[in-house]
């Protein structure tokens, strides 16, 4: 629908916001502004204020904002008023730290499955999850219907293990592994890949 | 300089132009092109043009860039021509899969420090690292003239650790908790936390 014409750049400070007003609502806050979540945010209020109207009207002039309202239709835009489950591919040490981080609790994610091609790795414990073999992964993952995937893989094995995800039906990527992937249309991969963002700050140190 | 004047979001892509250029070097390859750089990173030729051209005259119409002297630019304008000294805060299995991270070797960077708080963490071995006391951080960092950091606390004990980062004198900071970070003006700051990438994602499935 018209979420198409909303630029990629808004969607990617929703997340922010999200997170900030939860953390208001752990303190017990129910108020808050477009003032404060800049502050907070180091965005400013009429960027939020902004923002936030292309999807509704969320607060009310001189009000401020509800947060757990705010909270509620924030986690229903990004959809995750539901749990993603997601598979891990790779169980190396970056693969093995996401399968076992807590953070993803009450954020509408859980990890499902971790695979990897080592021998040495599958069927070996990682956090809750044993270690599948790789050779079983895209029959796995349809199987389960799962569409989110992080790719804690070496770079040159990441192209492939992606296209294998495609195959799984896969439809999200969260790549840590230090190259660009080609995927169709329709497919979404975010990339954080430590170096590219400690380099986008040196450029600015003496 | 006039490098305030160029927006932080062309910034933010020169590491991937470096990243990929990179690449190419390694597989042997002397010339590229803005069309070959677009394809592989799925942005348009015209917006490659642009972002390079803001720094300098790197190729000729026609002829393309040479792959080794846009890469020995590139390393030169991020700061990357140099080895980055960096500490790592918080030896859970974030930091620990950071300080052990492969991946930025020949990047310009270099793991030379983690701490931690848990007495149990204190002093045992993290990859070639042992575990130091975070109470004797602020002194270390500064005797060593660190400025780059990376965070991978829990998100309460964050901001408390920027605080003693910016005693010690960090300037760039690659944060993991998944808070927002208040830092001086002059200090930089990216974050990734996993969920907010996914939840950009999440916004586009049905």
């Amino acid at each position: 629908m018209d979420q198409k014409t909303i630029p990629d750049i808004v969607v990617g400070r929703l997340p922010l916001y999200l997170r900030t007003l939860q953390r208001m609502f752990n303190e017990g806050q129910s108020v808050t502004s477009s003032q404060e979540l800049g502050e907070r945010l180091g965005i400013s209020a009429a960027q939020i204020r902004k923002d936030l109207s292309q999807f509704g009207e969320f607060g009310k002039q001189g009000t401020g904002y509800s947060v757990d309202y705010l909270l509620d239709q924030l986690k229903n835009i990004l959809k995750v008023d539901r749990v993603w489950d997601m598979v891990v591919v790779g169980a190396g040490d970056i693969g093995s730290a996401i399968a076992r981080y807590q953070g993803f609790a009450d954020r509408g994610f859980r990890v499902a499955m971790i695979f990897d091609n080592d021998p040495k790795k599958i069927g070996s414990q990682v956090g809750s999850f044993a270690v599948q073999d790789k050779a079983t992964m895209v029959e796995a993952i349809r199987a389960a219907g799962i569409v989110v995937a992080m790719i804690a893989v070496p770079g040159l094995q990441a192209q492939e293990v992606v296209d294998e995800l495609m195959k799984a039906g896969v439809k999200a990527i969260l790549n840590y592994a230090p190259v660009n992937l080609n995927v169709p249309d329709g497919v979404h991969v975010q990339n954080t890949d430590p170096v590219t963002h400690l380099q986008r700050m040196t450029y600015y140190l003496d």
